[in-house]
């Protein structure tokens, strides 16, 4: 397939290679604003919004300021997008939201194209604060707090890592304890290792925490529960027994103060536990619908499963912006000569640009189209309040895979990114640098990604039939032992497009949407089976450790394969949607670089494994070279499709 | 083989795998001691001198200065330091230097574990202002400026970049214009683009500058030269017809004063032009030894290959840092339990964990001794004074593919450092966030990691027996079409270790040395034939351009194969050297591991093109794996020998 005449605009708008694209103009072209409508799926009327409605200067930050300028500047922000009804989509309409989490997700990666910093403290304050008390407080909890958390006045923390413990959850040490004589609870930091640590808003602005610790009843451990705790009065001061400390200076998200706190025996009113699935009633005597102390553990935290999401995709847009920065510089900046000394050459005329900036627009179409499916399935989940729990379990696994794969291409991303801009491109008036610095840690929080991918791994192998906390490695491998049957590759939405394709072509040819299919399900399938197969095997080992810790790698492979594939799928699918035929071929032709650059990646793999042999290999290569040639020509509008506002872009040299 | 008892302690110190390593402590084991020797090689006493009189007050930056903050103590530091004689080893002995320009690589390196801010300012002053001066320059240019540049008193730039042309050098647009009625020359910059830029000591601290520009003497363009020119006075001042630009803030390096230099028709003595290979004399007419012009600018710009030099070196002493501080927090952080609720496990125990820093540790080994051989070789250069061009077209080489995979290396690495801490690896206080942003940039300067490895590509074509800038792309196809015979593969001064290995063993399993080798040489061989095969071809093409740069993405991979090759000949050599068997023994498994690696890491190359099996392929794997396991008791003797001071690393996580 050729990409054919603009449907819209009835020009063939295919420029040959050597020729410069349109200078940054205040309107995309007529292809890029429907590339846009596309990405942008279901939530367009949203994303919309953030682009006619708001300007840098309401979510633009200098990279220059200092710790305090940049922390007030967010605070500031904030408040004043919600005042706006911007980013709080996620509340309760009773308390001034629209009570859609799907929507809360698209306002999230809007603000993520403006700053992170920003997108954060909104994170924290209204994601993580604000959705614990909606997740899992009742409706006093959310008539008491909410309404102030929406508009930025009860600054809150989600005061759940502590300095021994980020990962692991379950070993939190701080503790609640239940005094019965006084009717109250008592929060404490036993050891120096139970310090809340990394906390947002700690350090300055919160008044309020969401407080993570071992519920102890009547001398009984009833597992982790939440707990609100003042920490600040309402003008800041200390509260007695609350020790709040700054961890300061950061590799980047300067605007985000975050910190430590300390409990010394503090009391807290009974009513302040967030109890929707379990506290300790008037009578005195703790109550929960969920008997197993772990499933109550693991359904609390996946209410939160928002968070993840929201990193996944904020971690995109910030990909998109530096991948809209480098690609327009690309189209105006030259260098060395044509043979001969002709003219001097654009840089996205070089092969080795094409190589570094248009697989991962490729990858940010993907990506997108999965995001946007990933938020629609949590606001599915959050409609099912619980009644599918093997929907919730796979909406997890999703979850933890895409974040894991979105912010590792993130970082690796906005640094190729970087590089392609040159020199030019350290300069901070250029707004890459401080996209990569702000970036960085989304790969460890809201779930180290190392660890997240394990969680994905496990999933897989106990068919999301078991709740993931209920085993530890060796209850892991006990568990696929006792799988029956083959492994499991449940179809996502795109079920239908994606048999409808594979019934319809039996071609081999590297361009076929159907090979590709076959690729990436292939691929999932044999890495999940071996795993399983290992799993068994390390279940009867002496040294459980030993063998469970020798399949890890494995299990990483087996994550990034899944989610590959339901990437691939979302793609199809988004396409499938897209009702102009113009679009709908390029984004064909992007799919196809997308898939394409990833079976090359995996081609080791592949041909490890007898899927194809070294000549079907290079012509993957081959594949994918051809494609950039064919799409070099349309990258100013398929960045343009990648929704960032040029206005947004704050970069000197693309003035 | 398997690791032998410690002969210098007579203990067997390798420990069984679950256990904490010692606590850092002032000084190394006697192990680490002794890796650090065989690794240090030639640089031993330089480099122990850093490690017993520098201390951290003396060169550890704090990472919340400020701009202004961290210039000043940039350039106070230099200057402390090279009282004290350290970091000027380069310059000659006449001036108070030691004239020795492979030492001068080895104080660099080790300046570079302290603060990369410091070690750029002393990059720009003593390295490419000073080294301009001493290489470009006369005996009078010494006299006149170089004791003045060594104490930091003559602060000078290095004005070659242009925001015009970085990569491009020849096509710079400054003019030193030859004005023979007054007979001195006037610097200019024609247009707007002709502005110096990114230039080190150019925003705040600098008063001279070496000058980049087309030399243009009665009409004739003479090609790219060198002149002194004064950008400010004695008290820092500005001078008429020079405007000075302060870049501002980076992604990095704050301690840098980065800016931009504009030349309103400056007239300049005939004396400041530094002119070893050309310049109008006396008698008003240009006289140069070498007649051809691309010869000549080839000529200076190959003295200056020391920056390049390092640039890499010191990437890798920043990497070497980023890995100390992440293994010897996975030596003391647990995190999750054992089956069945039993202790909780070291981060190192992981083989996750395992993979993300022993691999790179193995690589920081190979990177040092390859960069040891590669200072050696400036030195024997530098000292042939010309007289061996072949050799000197081979050191840029090697100096410019060094170059762009140690700083890619270190980039990666010390973000997997980063992610290897945790949220703790984002804290400033850590140190790692810092050296990831300082480091960015080293992908940039002296050299776009991309163009270098051309450059490597074009020489391997071109059998080192034409000047790299004679050729075009379509040059470079044309001579590569005149290649007779087979390609080339020198041997590195590895060349009797490596041929009694070959002829040693024909063992094919996955650990021997020699199927190392052979995997290596073979990868490299039919690259570059295959290289040369397809730029033969273009050059009969009707568009060369694109045929040519179609084989760009085959020239990178051309360049990283043969750099490869020669960073493990320089790790085969150096464990050669070595007389303690056990530190042979212990550096002979990290050379497997280094080797494997690369190998793993090309394994889809290697099959494509039938090299070896899915089989072989997974053998690798696993021989990889095996490595990890045996590798890891050794961890924290690795990270010791990578030698750096425990006092320099400046991370309280490790307090």
């Amino acid at each position: 397939m050729t990409l054919t005449a603009d449907a819209q605009t009835g020009a063939d708008t295919t420029a040959p290679g050597n020729q410069a694209g349109a200078p940054a103009s205040a309107r995309p072209t007529a292809t890029g604003e429907a590339l846009r409508k596309a990405l942008d799926g279901p939530f367009h009327d949203v994303k919309q919004r953030w682009r006619t409605e708001v300007t840098a200067a309401d979510f633009v930050r200098d990279p220059e300021w200092d710790i305090p300028t940049a922390r007030e500047w967010a605070l500031d922000k904030l408040v004043g997008l919600a005042g706006r009804g911007l980013a709080i989509a996620g509340f309760p309409e009773a308390q001034g939201g629209r009570g859609n989490q799907a929507e809360s997700v698209a306002h999230f990666e809007m603000l993520a194209m403006g700053d992170l910093s920003l997108t954060i403290k909104s994170g924290v304050q209204h994601g993580l604060w604000g959705g614990a008390v909606t997740n899992l407080g009742n409706p006093w909890h959310h008539e008491t707090w909410l309404p102030d958390t929406i508009s930025g006045a009860a600054t809150g923390c989600f005061a759940m890592t502590e300095l021994g413990h980020g990962s692991d959850v379950q070993s939190l040490e701080t503790t609640i304890t239940w005094i019965p004589e006084d009717g109250e609870y008592e929060v404490h930091s036993p050891t120096p290792t139970a310090s809340k640590a990394y906390i947002g808003n700690a350090a300055t602005h919160g008044k309020w925490a969401a407080v993570f610790g071992q519920l102890i009843v009547d001398g009984e451990n009833q597992g982790v529960h939440v707990i609100i705790v003042r920490i600040r009065t309402e003008d800041l001061s200390p509260v007695p027994g609350v020790t709040c400390g700054d961890q300061g200076h950061k590799g980047g998200l300067l605007g985000v103060d975050n910190g430590t706190i300390t409990f010394d025996r503090v009391r807290v009113p009974r009513t302040h536990l967030l109890d929707r699935f379990g506290g300790v009633g008037e009578d005195g005597v703790y109550h929960s619908a969920i008997e197993s102390k772990n499933a109550r553990f693991f359904t609390m935290l996946g209410t939160l499963v928002r968070g993840r999401i929201c990193v996944g995709g904020g971690a995109a847009s910030a990909t998109r912006k530096a991948l809209s920065i480098a690609t327009r510089y690309a189209l105006k900046r030259t260098q060395f000569r044509l043979p001969g000394l002709g003219e001097e050459i654009l840089l996205l005329d070089y092969q080795t640009h094409q190589r570094k900036l248009l697989p991962n627009i490729a990858r940010a179409y993907a990506y997108g189209f999965a995001q946007n499916e990933l938020a629609l399935q949590l606001q599915r989940v959050t409609e099912a309040q619980g009644s599918d729990p093997v929907a919730a379990r796979e909406l997890e696994t999703r979850a933890a895979g895409m974040k894991a794969l979105l912010t590792r291409w993130a970082n690796d991303t906005i640094q190729v990114a970087r590089e392609a801009c040159g020199g030019a491109g350290y300069l901070s008036e250029n707004g890459i640098t401080l996209l990569r610095q702000d970036a960085d840690v989304f790969a460890t929080f809201e779930g180290d990604n190392t660890v997240l991918l394990q969680l994905v791994a496990k999933a897989l192998l106990l068919d999301y039939k078991k709740t993931w906390g209920d085993m530890d490695m060796r209850g892991t491998a006990q568990a696929t032992a006792r799988m029956i049957g083959g492994t499991f590759l449940e179809r996502t939405t795109a079920r239908s497009v994606i048999e409808r394709i594979l019934a319809g072509s039996k071609s081999k040819d590297v361009n076929a949407r159907a090979w590709h299919i076959e690729m990436f399900e292939d691929r999932e399938k044999h890495i999940v089976e071996g795993l399983a197969k290992r799993m068994r095997a390390a279940a009867k080992a002496e040294d459980v450790f030993a063998a469970t810790n020798a399949c890890q790698q494995h299990m990483l492979a087996a994550a990034k394969a899944h989610t590959d594939r339901v990437v691939l799928e979302a793609f199809i699918e988004g396409i499938d949607e897209c009702e102009d035929p113009y679009i709908t071929s390029i984004l064909s032709k992007v799919c196809d670089l997308y898939a394409l650059a990833t079976i090359e990646e995996n081609r080791g793999w592949y041909m490890e494994h007898e899927r194809f042999d070294g000549s079907r290999s290079k012509a993957v290569t081959e594949a994918v070279d051809a494609l950039l040639v064919e799409l070099r020509p349309k990258a100013l509008e398929l960045v343009e499709g990648l929704g960032v506002e040029e206005g947004w872009l704050d970069a000197a040299i693309l003035a």
